[in-house]
């Protein structure tokens, strides 16, 4: 078992990472100070409570725990305010007081749900996540969550920090084998922008990994969260450095929002995004074309894609979508561009024109 | 024009009290570093927005403002998740970064919504508090939004501190009589709980008060914003002192909560839930019935009830709805009692047949 500690200016809270990690959990929430005189509110999604909620119920009752549980749809079609309020009023009915906790038990989507549930019931009560995907790995650590709108993907929501991340790799054995390699795009996205040895390793250890070795798993996800709490440790809020993270996201976003959320995973976006943001580097920077080369190598050995569909999308359709994103200030698109291998920055300003150039690379045949 | 100052762990903002600021309102946006450049979004309701909107539009454009205005429909049942989604649609299509800043002008309800739009929108963005009402000298300090569930008054929120709140009196005298009385059930509520000179004041002045005389408005607004300053300053986030601001809010919100929000105006149920507390509190502690008597008669004076209608409520529907309330802790109930005029405490752990015997109390005739 793997355990870092994310220390932010007004809390700190642990992320485990290991096997057989589930049956603990009355375990790590008592080390983090939730007692059986919480109640705890359970939520999870139609994919994963039929696999992992008796046993942690079992778990939970036998310590003493009073538990609720709520099961949304899967599908990031559940991120709305829809779900938000009935979550709210199930807790209400639970009986759930400000001394409550919400557990988070699924993937990133369960991750943002609840935990705005958790950052809005009662203004503020605890929530533990229990991620169950690979993406998670990412969406888990650093307090984002929130849920979508229709013009806009996680336009509402708020910072709220996790009392605990407990991250049992075993779940990883249940996921859809689509969801997996969507997953390696944001790990991929890691090495990418902090760390060129975790590049070489994840490209040496491609085959290992999509093949669920489960220490290598443990390994890569613990690398992962690593560099995401090496960044939110730094930046808390999103006031600086951390807009790293959204390395690959102005164009993967802007391809979940004209399509629907729904076509592409958020992965395979983001993958796509990558790919956009090293050609603009390149374009931008002089860089060598060869380092767009080895990045998009290294997306597609893992499955990931590197190009969309050609005609699907419109280039005007995608620069609206990306003039609505959240990272967008006075009107200047921003990206995040590598410098080289492991190493990004934040630039702003970028010409409609350039982006319009690199859309067009992106186009598959 | 008199000038406060809250002042919290990690922000601090002025609060503007007197007359005619509404015309200076871009002289204190800049004050506030709020410049130019950043949008606005102005969030109003039925009945504000077609006094104050067209003056207040029309000075922030000539000081340079791009300036959005979204209007919702009067009253509490605006405060809702439905008008939130809305709102930040509106914000969204308008185009609103995260520079942006909403401007909140109108009563609590407007303070509450518009406040939760800028607490979530994004993951929060600035918000300024431009209240036109007596009851917002309270709702707009201390920085709670939220709205409310079907199952429960403000169970949705954030603590979300504003940038500035920008009192001019002169908007009091288009309130409706029912409004500005009600309005000063929470002025008087800051007296008893903290001030008994204020106390003494307020009886003395209730004419003049009710007669809208400006100065001694101003000083009403600003004495009752000291107190609430004072006890926020000390506890942001609701984990200790601050929870004396509920007095008599456990029977109040009860009252709103089974009566549909609609039948009493927030402050005519806290003032009822004001004369329950200080009973209650006469029979646990064994106080002289006097404090009760002067209590009930300087509500009354300024024209608030301090009774319900027999026969409307049961005393079952009644406890059930104070169980829901955020402040029950393990199924205790959770009252603040007087100990002396100006000098309240928290109390847990009350008995229900307490409760059952102060609400027969407060059964009108």
């Amino acid at each position: 078992m793997k355990k870092l500690t994310v220390s932010l200016e007004h809390c700190s809270y642990p992320i485990y990472i290991g096997t057989d990690l589930l049956a603990k959990l009355p375990v790590y929430l008592q080390e983090a100070g939730i007692t059986p005189q919480q109640k705890l509110m359970v939520i999870s999604d139609s994919n994963v409570a039929p696999l992992y909620c008796s046993p942690i119920l079992e778990a939970l009752r036998q310590a003493g725990y009073q538990v609720g549980i709520e099961v949304v749809p899967a599908g990031e079609a559940s991120k709305n305010l829809n779900q938000l309020e009935k979550l709210i009023g199930s807790c209400l009915q639970f009986g759930l007081d400000r001394q409550g906790v919400i557990l988070a038990l699924g993937g990133g989507v369960i991750g943002d749900l609840a935990g705005f549930v958790a950052a809005s019931y009662m203004r503020g009560i605890r929530f533990v996540q229990i991620p169950t995907t690979l993406l998670a790995h990412d969406s888990s650590v650093g307090g984002k969550v929130g849920v979508n709108h229709a013009l806009g993907k996680n336009v509402i929501g708020a910072f709220h920090q996790p009392a605990l991340v407990l991250y049992d790799v075993g779940t990883l054995a249940t996921l859809p084998k689509r969801e997996l390699i969507s997953g390696f795009a944001e790990v991929i996205k890691h090495g990418l922008i902090w760390d060129q040895a975790f590049v070489d390793w994840l490209a040496k250890e491609a085959t290992d990994l999509l093949a669920l070795h489960p220490e290598k798993l443990a390994e890569a996800i613990y690398h992962g969260c690593q560099v995401k709490v090496g960044v939110v440790s730094q930046d808390e809020r999103e006031s600086g450095i951390r807009a790293i993270l959204n390395y690959g996201h102005t164009i993967g976003h802007a391809l979940e929002a004209v399509s629907g959320y729904s076509y592409y995973t958020h992965g395979e976006a983001v993958a796509i995004g990558i790919a956009g943001a090293v050609q603009l580097s390149c374009n931008r920077f002089g860089l060598d074309q060869e380092i767009v080369r080895v990045t998009t190598e290294l997306l597609a050995s893992f499955g990931l894609p590197t190009t969309y569909e050609a005609g699907r999308f419109t280039e005007q359709a995608l620069l609206e979508a990306m003039k609505r994103d959240k990272k967008v200030k006075n009107d200047q698109y921003t990206f995040v561009l590598t410098r080289k291998l492991g190493q990004v920055e934040v630039v702003r300003g970028i010409d409609e024109n350039e982006i319009r150039d690199v859309l067009r690379g992106l186009e598959g045949r």
